[in-house]
């Protein structure tokens, strides 16, 4: 059984990357690779990759490395991408469009279930073979599909009234593109946040502070 | 002049979160702060927000606080907002799409000047006001507009040739949403990755593996 107590978030945080990795090598037919292969494909160091790995009871064979599909398979399970948590988007926006036709949810873990808005103009519109349902029917849609994680496309003055209302129909994961910070209010609450702005502000520091060297320099043609 | 050696990721990762509080502080007309007050809304110790600002020559006064107004400019001009960086997009997708037209780039040291797509059903359309481009007609529009920062909103197997395209044309700052590593070509590109599919793997871990009382319950009407 994998040990699982105490696994900081930056080992949490580098297991999709294992694991978008080692699809991509499975799609490739590669069967096998050692840590130090995987370590020069990924950036880290092979030590680093054992380490990560031995948090969650490790999967390789010293001398031999390890088996694709088998670690691959073994990290989605750690990861819990067969529980197909049934999900639901709130704001068909640009950006909950965006979300809702861009991501693979039944790939990662999530089944898209229902997305809805309390626009007018945009219940009753399609994303992805999907009717957006009005918002004031959301407790209906609950008593029946029982949604487990919801995507929050909302703008952040409208979180706080919408998660009051999304926890106590027992509702307790999101994904957070807005700002406001849930966990303030609701410190059970699993939370994963996407701050498009802040990472772009981060963006502008690292090219406002980059060595001369890497200044953005004139344009050559 | 402030001191900016060795800065960690983690404490300027913290920049923009200070900066996007402050600047809704000085809309909700608040002058002045303590550290101990800024603590408490952003859920982060006192020493800690001193010890961040510290490494950038700090800005409070003992037993005075911060000026609102004041710490706002300063940590903008440290994040480098009055830059404008010209920035271009490539690719006019769901996701390019809801980035260009969701993102206020010009509060975030940005000025959006293109969007380029190759697919001939896009090339024309209009985002934001602004014509999608054929990315054909990209070294022309480069001699002219000199951007600085692109953002890749394509597919993860067209990031390579985009930037082997970009990077001599002197574009070296990119914000990527795909899952290419750029770094590993260009080690002195300033990059910033998205990675939506990982932060949503991330969330799956953290639903997963959730304490017991925290796991989605049954639905309660």
């Amino acid at each position: 059984m994998p040990k699982r107590e105490n696994i900081s978030m930056s080992v949490i945080r580098r297991l999709p990357r294992y694991y978008r990795f080692l699809n991509q090598l499975k799609r490739d037919g590669v069967t096998r690779i050692s840590s130090t292969e995987l370590s020069g494909k990924l950036g880290l160091t092979a030590s680093q990759i054992r380490q990560d790995l031995n948090c969650f009871g490790g999967f390789g064979q010293q001398g031999y490395g390890y088996i694709v599909e088998q670690l691959a398979a073994e990290i989605g399970h750690i990861l819990g991408v067969e529980h197909n948590y049934r999900t639901v988007l709130f704001g068909a926006g640009n950006l909950g469009r965006a979300i809702a036709a861009h991501m693979n949810f039944e790939q990662l873990g999530f089944e898209l279930i229902g997305i809805f808005d309390d626009a007018p103009q945009k219940i009753g519109t399609v994303i992805r073979g999907m009717e957006v349902l009005n918002t004031a029917c959301f407790e209906n849609f609950c008593k029946e599909k029982k949604p487990e994680m919801a995507v929050l496309c909302i703008p952040r003055t409208a979180v706080e009234a919408t998660v009051d209302r999304l926890y106590p129909l027992g509702i307790h994961n999101y994904w957070n593109f807005s700002h406001y910070d849930i966990n303030m209010k609701y410190p059970n609450a699993v939370v994963e946040n996407v701050h498009l702005n802040d990472s772009l502000l981060t963006l502008c520091y690292c090219i406002s502070n980059a060595p001369e060297a890497q200044k953005p320099q004139k344009v050559q043609i």
